[in-house]
């Protein structure tokens, strides 16, 4: 694994080269390849540029080079916009001339089958030996907006000038780049820089932006993900992040794919890809919003909202359980549209919180004539200057709010001076502007003062005027209700980057052996897992010698013991409620007799003690591809996992994280008291969580599954009933 | 209740008044109320209109009227602006002046406690008494934008021009009326009269809407509502309108409030205020959407694709196992942007449809070199005219979409030629058109040549230009994921109107009594709901002759049974499992001791057969305050509320709507064999849902629940083992 520190060695030829090469440039302005050249001489990019062409001796009226190796004197980046094969042996010259970075745009490597994989090695062993950083491949390139280095084909970036701001844009997609350019435009919102990955065959998401830690006028980071493909990388660049305040936001693919392969276990059609990779952007304090207009709306407001420092204390946004929640307030000119605000932030767990009394008297002492309810409701007082400031001063400094969203109704398009300007004058702590004066750009987004709630604006009209000045004076704006209520339930469910994560190389395809059910307990044991008494009594033994005394009392289970039962229920492998040794000796036998049907010949059976709880809950541990070692909670049975009910965190966890699992699966609070029904034992539950979770120490340990986790009433435990544990060949336990 | 005829002979006073009065208008430019006259000189209105204002002779520089009654005609509308009071006297005066239609727009009436619902009555006798039709309370106004009517002080009309379009806006928020427009401008949507409701004292959203109904220039109509209000009014004009061919689109606040009340019954919990509404649009055959931007962009979609002709025959589109689903197909110019719409469409269990092998064949033989999937990715191709128009060419013949997606990437922006344009020309039939001479507006918005899907666009960066050139040329048009997926799911959600929609004016308030469980059963029965086996006994008989013979073996459940008792488990109320009669009269008498702590002198146990099945789901019905009598299929217990996994509909309900409910409910997928579980005899439980929707024939039943419904094998039917119904006092049964 590289480290973070190697990345930034990088920020030159990423960001600012002096010298830039086009291989593979075109003549033809009719082609995507001519563009890099005529965006490069438009926007005013001061380096110097080569185009390089096996084929023509001039490219758009300028000397073109026949190959890289021509040139006067060696690049500092390459954007090479060759076929894939063309490519590898531009990346060898690369390697020859020392060229510290080059950029392929072509696809057809690690996405077109065997052979584009076999091809995609091949690339990066060429770079590698070469000492070539790559970005790419299917890279469609990447511009800097503060120097016009526009080194890239995609057609919106022949547009005259875009805003710049202090957010830095990396997309696995390569369109989006234009897209998200485009949209931040039309917004009033700025980038930095916008930088298309690719492949990531070599440089992936985390070390391009790690390449911008050390840049002072970078503020935050805008993530459009396809997949998690370089963990370990995105971990140490979003821990960096974190540190220094710099906030981070994704929006990731693959939501609807959730109905994941059937595995073995359970565990796998409950949590499939989306949700760990989701959990990975939650474990590392990345913010993910759903919705396209939120990713490009979030960098303002997440700039704003400290990262909470407790871990997993807002993790149950989405419940209604946590104890301290963050709280939004609502001041509005516009029932109605407060109304969409309060409903799309519903829809995602997020309440809006009604101010206190005292506010309330504070308002009619500061001559805002409204009706005390769950909103500030400005409509029937007229949408007026004074009266929102006096709202808005009044409610910046009420102790009862995280947030405040200012819902402006139709005001806000040709008026802005009624109800868009008090913000701003709040927000900034001046006296009463006028539109004539207009605000000053602020350099770093501002606070109200003196602290209090972040103000925010959603604007309920289309109003780009009233938006552009809320943005340039550091108020965080958005534009459709679904925004607003996405960005702020994904800045709540933040939690601090784990400072415990473990560097995890994927390393698919090892599905290792199963474990019998006795294998498994001891294992389990081990990690201080809770799993029921059990005794293993050999068939040939119970024949002979007939039946022992029991460590425990009867009734109780027999179940067939052997790894090749995974499924023993469906096999006909366990009987229930055996009610004495009378019974026990011919419950083995039907045991053993049933399976047989499956091809088992059964030599040993497991006895356990019949128990009952409150409820039964699954919990699981694996090995995922993706990510590494992580742990489920899900409720037991068929209807649960058709439910998708379940809780994902990687492993270790610790108590308070257990505990943020248990709010977040809604079959819990069944065992919560629901209605009057007993409560059942969660710190058990907790416990057991935990110690399932140590088996990420044991790395031969692929998967563990527990279903069912028997849940006791409080103060009694929890118990495994069943248990299913794959592990690599090797040493036994 | 008011017919949808009356509502027709509103159309000129409403739409196209000759002579409107003004009452309250303001001399002040500060002020809201001095906007209609401005709005209203300025747009080119060319009736008289009459400035009414107690304490001055001039408005504006124009001569005002002290009273409605000393202008020179009569008005045949007035925009009432004064305060409540002064509101309702200017009615009286319309009524002396027989003025056929008055606007209010003060608030303080129904929605300001006991004292203004006293007034709103005061205004609606006055007005009916007077012939005077209202709209409002609380109207802000409506404008119609064909004619310069900009009756309103709305911030938003201060604008100079608005796109004219072919919808209808209705709105029960006032604001909204300027967010659409402007919103709907942004887009280059056009409307053609928007109309704030109000409270509805009069003239309900389906009223107004019924008024437009004879306008031929009218394609379909968009509601921004708050509440139900008058189902009936709206069941009507939805039934016009859908006969007419004109769609509906809704936009309706209040799902997250969807918490509901805690009732006696579980069904309360389980389906609140917004999921009733919801499934009375559906009824009515108008979509629903949940995103702003879908709102708007829903009516060039909804217009192109026809309501389905089979009742309830979409109606699973969010569940797995509907057997014709609508199909959409996607085609790209980029990989990333294509992909949110996949995600975005499966959320809400809308799946891309890949092309058939035969397709892909037509498309390689029109020289589209593109590799098979689910998606019909371009990005490869480059974005060329040549390539998406021989692509979209053969699409648009491909027998297997509804829908065809055109996503269109980076180029859309600054090249709309490349890839918007085939749309474009594909769409119309034309022979290829270019950018110079672009498309004439399209009077009727036109499907493709030959029918075969219909062609909508997802423009994936910013690209006004595109956008506009796409809707003047009638294709469908979205500018985020969001609203494509939002609003194609809305789209094949929709069913036909009902035409048995029975006419019910809400009538809350009357709680009915409890029936004991037998009376309960004969009720059910009686309408042809199965229930169990049962025998009822008198405890003084059970003491003084013993045991009877039962006509059903033991083992036999022994239930408490009294109206007084509705959860009589948790009172100790129910002993389950009595082997024989030897132990049925301990049974009767500790059910009876147990009971007797609850305050109840039991005088008579159930008995009845012990049955299990293979699950349990709780049908439910109730007279909802909203739109009347309405079922509930729902799983069983405890989690089930928990998850809020059920399905509601208007009763009564046939076998096609009863089976399209088991679809929605997850739970129900349990007793379809899954994981290899038997199947349970959901043919049974279709027709008890069937049964007890006949409730509706029985305007006493207030309410009725039957949890479990036990479902036993395929074949071996559902049964009721519990029942819970309410009563109006009076008749018994």
């Amino acid at each position: 694994m590289k480290n973070v520190a190697s990345g930034r060695g990088l920020a030159g030829p990423l960001f600012a080269p002096r010298r830039v090469a086009l291989v593979g440039v075109s003549d033809d302005p009719g082609k995507a390849s001519s563009r890099p050249l005529a965006y490069l001489r438009a926007s005013g990019y001061d380096g110097t540029v080569y185009p390089v062409n096996a084929r023509r001796e001039t490219v758009a009226g300028e000397r073109a080079y026949p190959r890289l190796l021509d040139l006067p004197e060696a690049p500092d980046h390459v954007f090479v916009m060759t076929p894939p094969d063309a490519a590898i042996e531009t990346i060898r010259q690369c390697a020859e001339l020392r060229v510290p970075l080059a950029t392929v745009l072509a696809g057809g490597f690690a996405d077109s089958g065997p052979a584009g994989q076999a091809r995609q090695r091949e690339l990066a062993r060429v770079a590698a030996d070469g000492g070539v950083r790559l970005l790419g491949p299917s890279s469609i390139g990447l511009v800097n907006l503060r120097n016009g280095l526009r080194l890239t084909g995609n057609a919106v970036f022949g547009d005259a000038g875009f805003p710049v701001g202090g957010t830095v844009v990396a997309s696995q997609s390569g369109s989006m780049i234009g897209a998200l350019v485009s949209r931040g435009t039309a917004k009033g919102v700025g980038f930095a820089t916008v930088i298309s990955v690719g492949g990531e065959a070599d440089l992936s998401v985390g070390e391009v932006c790690a390449a911008t830690l050390d840049d002072p006028d970078v503020t935050g980071y805008l993530l459009f993900l396809e997949a998690i493909r370089h963990p370990d990388r995105l971990a140490a660049f979003a821990r960096e992040a974190a540190a220094r305040g710099r906030p981070v936001v994704a929006y990731k693919l693959g939501r609807s794919a959730a109905a994941a392969e059937l595995a073995v276990s359970h565990s796998g059609a409950l949590v499939g890809e989306d949700d760990v990779a989701a959990e990975l952007l939650a474990a590392l304090g990345i913010a993910r919003v759903d919705t396209l207009d939120g990713l490009l709306d979030a960098p303002a407001m997440l700039h704003r909202l400290p990262l909470p420092t407790a871990p997993d204390a807002n993790a149950a946004a989405g419940a209604s359980r946590s104890r301290r929640r963050p709280a939004v307030g609502l001041v509005t000119t516009t029932g109605g549209g407060a109304a969409m605000v309060v409903d799309q932030l519903g829809v995602r767990g997020v309440e809006v919180a009604r101010p206190s009394e005292q506010t309330y008297q504070r308002l009619a002492a500061a001559g805002v004539d409204v009706a005390a309810g769950r909103i500030v409701d400005l409509t029937l007082t007229g949408t007026r200057y004074e009266t929102m400031r006096a709202a808005l001063e009044v409610l910046a400094s009420a102790p009862e709010f995280d947030v405040l969203i200012v819902a402006v109704g139709s005001s806000a398009r040709l008026r802005p001076d009624l109800a868009v300007l008090p913000i701003i004058d709040v927000v900034r702590g001046t006296v009463p502007s006028a539109l004539a004066s207009p605000p000053t750009p602020a350099a770093e987004p501002a606070g109200p003062v003196g602290g209090g709630p972040v103000i925010g604006a959603f604007l309920v009209p289309d109003a780009p005027q009233a938006a552009a000045l809320l943005a340039t004076a550091g108020v965080p704006v958005f534009t459709t209700p679904e925004a607003c209520g996405d960005v702020l339930a994904a800045a709540f469910a933040r939690r601090p980057p784990r400072a415990d994560h473990r560097p995890y190389s994927p390393d698919p395809g090892r599905p290792g052996v199963l474990l019998d059910e006795a294998a498994a307990y001891r294992l389990l044991r081990d990690v201080g897992f809770p799993v029921v008494d059990h005794v293993v009594l050999g068939l040939a033994d119970l024949a002979a010698a007939g039946v022992p005394a029991l460590p425990f009392d009867y009734p109780v289970a027999v179940k067939a013991l052997d790894a090749a039962l995974p499924h023993k229920t469906d096999a006909g492998g366990v009987v229930l409620d055996v009610p004495g040794p009378a019974r026990l000796q011919d419950a083995a036998r039907r045991v053993a007799d049933n399976v047989a049907a499956s091809g088992v010949r059964l030599e040993r059976v497991l006895v356990t003690p019949m128990t009952r709880g409150l409820g039964e809950l699954l919990v699981g541990y694996r090995l995922d591809a993706q990510v590494g070692p992580v742990v489920v909670l899900a409720a037991g049975g068929t209807l649960t996992e058709l439910y998708r009910d379940r809780a994902v965190r990687l492993a270790p966890v610790d108590d308070v994280a257990a505990r943020a699992m248990l709010r977040e699966v809604v079959a819990v609070r069944a065992l919560e008291g629901y209605r009057g029904a007993p409560t059942g034992d969660l710190d058990a539950v907790a416990g057991a969580i935990v110690a399932l979770s140590r088996l990420a120490d044991q790395p031969r340990v692929v998967e563990a599954e527990v279903n069912p986790l028997v849940v006791a009433p409080d103060g009694q435990g929890a118990l495994g009933l069943d248990a299913l544990v794959r592990v690599l060949p090797g040493r036994t336990s």
